[in-house]
C-alpha cells in the first residue's frame, strides 16, 4: 500500500478510507498484512480523486459512479446513471414562475431539436435558475438563452467524438464523467477569461478618461 | 422586518444574520424597536440569496462582491473585484505537468487574441484542470480547448451586450456577477441536456441491439 501511495501521490490513510467506503476495489491478499495493487487501482484512484476534489461530488455519488462503471450495463444506460451522480446548481423554482421558466426551455429545446423530459435533473436545474433570474429581475438575461443553446450543442457534439472511439463502455463512462465534470470547470475558467479580455476592451477605455 | 421578511420570501432569522454579517444595510430607526426597510433592502436581500445559495459563494465573497458594488470605484476595476470573488474550481497543478498546461493555455490565448497574466485566478484554474486531466489520462481531452475558447468567446460577447446599456456602476457588476454565477449554472444544465441528446442519438441504438 506504500508502493501504491507513492506511485499515485494518494496518501495511505485517504487509500483507507477510499476502500472502507467501497470507491476501490481491495487489492490481491499475499500475506496477513500485505496485498498487491496493480495499475487498476493507480487509475482508479486517480478517478476518485479528480471526481472529489475537481467535479466536487459526494462520495455517495462518486460511490453511484464507480458501481455504474463496472456493472457492465449498456453503455447508454450506463452514461446515463453516471451523469444523473454529477452535481448541478439548483435555482428556486416557485410556481408562480415555474410556468414561465418551463415555457423558455420548451422553446430553446424546439428549436434545437432536444426531447426533453421535465423530471431529469438538468431540466429541472434549469428551470430553477431561469427562475432565480426572474425573482432576481434579471429576466432579460434569458434572452440569451437561444445563444447558450447553440454553444451548448457545439461543445456536446465535440464532447462525444472523444468517447465514441473508445473500445469499452467502461472508458467510454470514464471519459464521459471525466469530460463533463472538468469541461464544466474548463468551460467556467474560460468564460471568466474571454469575459475579462472583452470587458478591458469595452470598460478599459474608462481608465483614461 | 416582518414586512421585509413577507415582502422578500426571507426569513426574518436570516435577515437578521445578514444585518450582523454586513452583507444587508440597516434599515432607517424609526423606534427602538422598528426600522424601515425599503425597495433597496428587498433587492439586495435577493441578490446575496442568489450569490450565495446558487452560486455558492461563502459569506466573505459575497460582503466583498457587495463592498466592491457600493464602492463607486471604476467599473471596471469594480468588475474586476467581483469577478475575483467568485469561486473557481481548481485542479491540482504539479510542476511535472505545469509547464505543459500553460503552453497549452497561451496557444489558446494567442489564437483568440487574449491578454493573460499567469496569476489571475481564472487563469491558475485552468492549469490545474488541465493538469488534472493530463495526470487522469486524459490529456487528449485539451485538444477541444480550441472549441471551447471559441464557444466562451462567443458567450461573453453575448453577456456583454447585456450589460453595457445598463445606467449606472452598480447595476452594470450587479447584472454581471448574476449573469455570471448563474450563467454557469445555465451553461452547465444546458450542457448535459445537450450531451444526452447527443448521446441518445448515437448511442441510443444499442437498445434495439
Amino acid at each position: 500500500m506504500a508502493e501504491l501511495s507513492r506511485g499515485s501521490g494518494v496518501a495511505v490513510a485517504t487509500i483507507k478510507y477510499y476502500l472502507r467506503e467501497g470507491l476501490l476495489h481491495p487489492g490481491e491478499r499475499t500475506s496477513p498484512n500485505q496485498a498487491r495493487y496493480d495499475e487498476s487501482h493507480v487509475r482508479r484512484l486517480r478517478l476518485v480523486r479528480a471526481l472529489l476534489e475537481v467535479g466536487g461530488l459526494s462520495i455517495a455519488s462518486v460511490r453511484e459512479i464507480l458501481t455504474a462503471i463496472d456493472s457492465h450495463d449498456r453503455t447508454y444506460d450506463v452514461l446515463g446513471i453516471a451523469q444523473h451522480g454529477l452535481p448541478l446548481n439548483r435555482g428556486s423554482a416557485n410556481q408562480r414562475t415555474e410556468q414561465w421558466a418551463i415555457q423558455r426551455v420548451e422553446e430553446v429545446a424546439a428549436k434545437r431539436g432536444w426531447r426533453l423530459e421535465l423530471r431529469q435533473a438538468p431540466v429541472q436545474a434549469l428551470v430553477g435558475v431561469l427562475c432565480t433570474l426572474r425573482n432576481l429581475g434579471h429576466a432579460r438575461l434569458v434572452d440569451a438563452l437561444d445563444t447558450y443553446a447553440e454553444a451548448a450543442d457545439r461543445l456536446a457534439e465535440s464532447d462525444l467524438e472523444f468517447v465514441v472511439g473508445l473500445p469499452t463502455t467502461e472508458s467510454i463512462v470514464e471519459s464521459a464523467v471525466v469530460g463533463t465534470v472538468l469541461g464544466d470547470a474548463v468551460l467556467v475558467a474560460l468564460r471568466r477569461i474571454a469575459q475579462a479580455n472583452v470587458s478591458a476592451r469595452r470598460f478599459g477605455d474608462e481608465r483614461r478618461g
